[in-house]
């Protein structure tokens, strides 16, 4: 299994702006003073303003998981002195009866008769929430597309037939302060036909529907639902789940090599667990030039991209879920990026067109579609959201990179996410001109004479000192190959010891330079020193691979410079994303050209950007619109007919 | 398989309110005189307004299947004269080349700019769309859940590089008139930025997606889109046709013994086919109470009546697409009524609390789910519409009932849906006491000693004439069995001879009468007169099962009437559906007191009043509004629980 090196912090916030759900006739011309404790802010609000109104206008961000209609007990505030309006039927039901005696209040429905003081519990602080990449944080708002609210309702009798649905929605109903809040309606009493002329609040699959009426039977009457909280849509139910189950999302970074499954908590933030696992999709083509051509020759291929993968996230689910000590049905949401391709094969979507030109996306839209459809096993109502995708060849991965480096202060920023497919952007401001270049699979050591993945016994690091090789391998084993990182400094090193030449020729007469058919090659580790008890060479073939990838990404980078009509000095920031990026030696890419020449500091090697993008896209809807507008604002270039490619190209691959 | 007797005869007619497409711009206080030929209606209307506008303040409905968006092309009209403003693109997207040089415009698009005079061909004018009912119309306005476009695209190339799905949404987007109408601007050209700022105005699960593309490149650029028009739900993508291909849609009464499935055209109102199927549930219980038990034994069973009844209605919308030469693939959306078990084991939901007090629904509120959740092979993106149940006993099929009969001019009605359980409702005006009553299946043959389906061979008729029996089957074959109706006519014959008393005891001494291990019968047909060569007969244990179903049809009427504080001869119109109802001799099911003594005028034997309701929700969301609406008014009446009940059934049973 790979490696996931790096580390991801979390800590939580709420901002953005709450509804608050106080009766209209309530407000006046009066004005009252309120002081806020222990921060020590006063307030002057209008008479019928809540408390959690005041709040905001203090510039106080309280807790208000439900945006202020009192059916969620986050924002509870202590009012100290002053007049208050008496407790509301939402107040009877979310406080517990300690609190109630200790005068706690909901701040969305407590709202002051007089001057007043109001003591603020910790509890309804809000914390930050952030997510760090390359020591940079994001702070990112939660703000999950389901929310969780627990629910105790009255069991049928024969004088109150409402049907499960019925029961729970006017339940909701009522807590959400639709039901005049007499408070002396008891929840179970509201008669049948009483709201029948609104629309139904609540909606559900047909799964999501039939584990409601089972689980409220089975846990007596009560449950924690989590309901799709997407703005715009119908309140829809996802899951019923046990009182004090947690709300947990996955997001994924859908590799053509492997996959990246983050376990996270929606109400926290935190992720609880994390795995990479083999892209199983392998097994039927190396990338995804080879997958669509397999995909194409039957509709039953392709169905088993789609199964192959999905299986695959349904035990990395499962397996992440049993090490948090947690359910798969508490998987209420899920992020997934990847490349158009990728995309393509997990949403069952055609791909010919993707695989001949122009290359067109079947869908660049961001999706949300339900798990079940793709035959992942969550709870019964999850849905999956994959963000938009730029083009044939640039994907929601890509996409989501954009967004998690966007926290990067400096104004002019490229992002290089390297793969098979390496993705360029050129960023200025929330604009950029976005390409994809055909770097091949050597930086993976394929095609490598004696290259291999990431890995133990890979040589990741070499050094020429006095024309001796010195390496360094993944785990400290013995050599038994090189992966990208190896091969790329290899070539960096021979270039600098003048043992290859600018066009990657190697000069006979060099040391560690021997023939074995005719065809030149460097003996990097004779087979004595070996893991496996056979040479491992650098040869010819494999200096053009790498001459031929670095040159694709250099042309790409370049180009996109033109279009922004920069120079490669004006970019205050380089992002180097992906697995391969992370662990290259940037000093050596800068030697073998595949980056122009600039300041070491400028450079952020920040590991699975699409990965931390997916799980900011996982905790806020906020982060998911602000996804598309980069869409929206990427400019795509498609490189196979830029006129200056080739020139760049060839200029490219010289060493 | 059973018979479908009785004729449904279909006209069109389309009317609402329609939204027009001109620019606000153009309206100013200026009023121009607009005839309309050949209705020789005259109107003033503001200047800017749309030929559509004017009609409809003519009171004069025009076709206009898309609502006024410019789409459709069923509102043409020719201007003979008067000033107008110039072609918009919509039309000359949509009017055929001879038609513009024709001088025919869109109605939604053309403005008058004077006074002007218009000829209205007639297929602009829409036909009358009638259901027929017992001699009845009930006029339903076509406006079906899914409509129809034709789209004809530019194909990407490598400067147009959009995704299907944006450029199928930007060229729908700009039909409906929200790109500037410069009228220089083809489909294809709009740059791939232009629209992304605004919501995708499309959306699709991914089956209907994955067809998009398939198709589009399948038929050249060029498709029939079916798509979801239901208020206030994005837009959604649900089938992509050939060009021409009609929409169709499924009305389906899953009865517990029966399946009756109409296959509809949506856009024309025509029945193309329609078949009666048996239900395969029955091999799992003869009625829902033992289905309910069945599936209470495992998962594994309540799957199973899921699936089976699945399969049946699979089967016959193939048969029936076969008949119709239509592809099961044009089904775009289907209304499903049944009793709420039915709804229920359909839709895969909970049944346990159905077979137990209180018998409570888990789901009351009108479904519209996704064919494909069910398991139904329809259009890919076809949805289930499964209207309001009324209660655990009274279902959706009831709920159609009560749509399908409202037609009825009588202000204070009874509609008596007979089955093994029989609902009843006293309808005044728009509300009504509805309730069920355990019949029991003895009018459909069964529990009866000679009893049988309505099926070729059964008596279904017979008189006593002199202390003989004369009687006629169905088919006219000789007798192997007596159906419902023949027994229950039967009872009221020997009744009237006073062969039986009022409490349902044989007279030892009358003619017929015999005794067989010491048990009272009737002998109605000897050996030698039937199919089978052996008796028919009519038990003294026949007779109580007749006794008691007609006794609790009575006293399900009687405490309906009491609710409403009416006589049985305040009731206008007796509404008797369902199989049964249909064939029963009237005057002797009031013999025998089933129902009150009324004027035999006031009774009307309707049919499957629930599937003629199914076809109006299937043929219009307005209807669909209604049925909530009357299910809303409908004060369920639970008769077990009734003070009243025992003492009105103990009164029904005498005859």
């Amino acid at each position: 299994m790979p490696r996931l090196r790096g580390k991801i912090n979390h800590k939580i916030t709420f901002d953005g702006p709450l509804a608050v759900n106080i009766p209209c006739n309530l407000r006046t011309d009066i004005k009252y003073l309120i002081d806020l404790e222990p921060i020590g802010r006063r307030i002057e609000v209008e008479a019928g303003s809540s408390l959690l109104e005041a709040a905001q206008q203090a510039g106080v961000d309280l807790v208000a998981a439900c945006g202020g209609l009192g059916i969620c007990a986050t924002c509870r505030v202590r009012p100290v002195r002053g007049q208050f309006n008496p407790l509301t039927p939402a107040e009877e039901e979310q406080l517990e009866p300690a609190d109630i005696a200790a005068g706690y209040r909901l701040a969305c429905q407590a709202a002051p008769l007089s001057d007043a003081r109001v003591e603020i519990p910790p509890d309804s602080l809000p914390a930050l929430q952030k997510i760090q990449l390359d020591g940079r944080e994001a702070v990112v708002a939660l703000q999950p597309a389901v929310r969780a609210l627990n629910l105790t309702l009255e069991p049928p009798t024969i004088d109150d037939l409402r049907s499960d649905l019925t029961r729970v929605s006017q339940a909701l109903q009522r807590l959400a302060g639709h039901v005049p809040s007499s408070g002396s309606l008891p929840v179970g009493a509201v008669p049948d036909r009483m709201l029948r002329d609104r629309e139904p609040p609540l909606q559900g699959d047909l799964a999501a529907l039939e584990q409601l009426s089972d689980t409220l039977r089975s846990q007596g009457w009560t449950a924690r639902l989590a309901l799709d909280a997407v703005e715009g849509e119908a309140q829809r139910l996802v899951a019923t789940l046990p009182r004090g189950a947690g709300l947990l999302g996955l997001a994924v970074d859908l590799g053509s090599t492997k996959l990246a499954v983050y376990l996270v908590n929606l109400e926290t933030g935190v992720t609880l667990a994390q795995a990479g696992v083999m892209n199983p999709q392998i097994s039927y083509g190396e990338d995804v030039v080879n997958r669509i051509a397999f995909a194409n020759r039957s509709e039953a291929n392709r169905g088993l991209l789609q199964e192959r993968v999905v299986e695959a996230l349904n035990g990395a689910a499962a397996e992440l879920c049993a090490r948090a000590h947690v359910l798969t049905g508490q998987i209420v949401e899920a992020v997934v990026v990847g490349n158009t391709a990728m995309h393509h094969f997990f949403t069952h979507l055609p791909v010919a067109q993707l695989g001949a030109a122009p290359y067109v996306a079947a869908v660049s839209e961001a999706l949300r579609v339900r798990a079940a459809e793709l035959g992942l096993k969550f709870a019964p109502g999850a849905q999956v959201y994959l963000p938009d995708n730029i083009a044939g060849y640039v994907g929601g991965d890509h996409t989501a990179a954009l967004l998690a480096t966007r926290s990067f202060p400096g104004r002019v920023r490229v992002l290089v996410d390297i793969g098979t497919n390496t993705e360029i952007s050129l960023v200025v401001g929330d604009s950029s001109y976005t390409c994809s270049t055909a770097s091949g699979p050597a930086f993976e050591g394929a095609h490598i004479h004696d290259g291999m993945r990431a890995a133990p016994g890979a040589i990741e690091r070499v050094r020429l000192e006095n024309g001796r090789a010195r390496w360094a391998t993944i785990g400290g084993l013995a050599p038994v190959g090189l992966c990208g990182s190896g091969i790329l400094q290899a070539v960096a090193e021979l270039r600098a010891a003048e043992v290859i030449d600018a066009r990657g020729a190697l000069r006979k007469d060099a040391p560690g330079v021997r023939f074995v058919d005719g065809r030149a090659e460097y003996l990097l580790v004779p087979a004595a020193q070996t893991g496996h008890g056979r040479d491992v060479v650098i040869t010819r073939r494999d200096i053009n691979e790498i001459q031929l990838a670095k040159g694709a990404i250099r042309a790409g980078i370049e180009l996109m410079l033109q279009h922004g009509l920069l120079a490669a000095g004006d970019v205050e920031e380089w992002v180097i994303a992906g697995a391969f990026g992370t662990y290259l030696d940037l000093p050596s890419a800068m030697r073998v050209g595949m980056f122009p020449s600039a300041p070491l500091e400028r450079f952020h090697q920040v590991g699975n950007a699409a990965g931390m993008g997916a799980k900011q896209m996982l905790l806020s809807l906020d982060e998911r619109r602000e996804a598309s507008r980069l869409v929206q604002r990427a400019h795509y270039v498609e490189l196979t007919v830029e006129p200056g490619f080739t020139d760049e190209f060839m200029k490219g691959i010289y060493l």
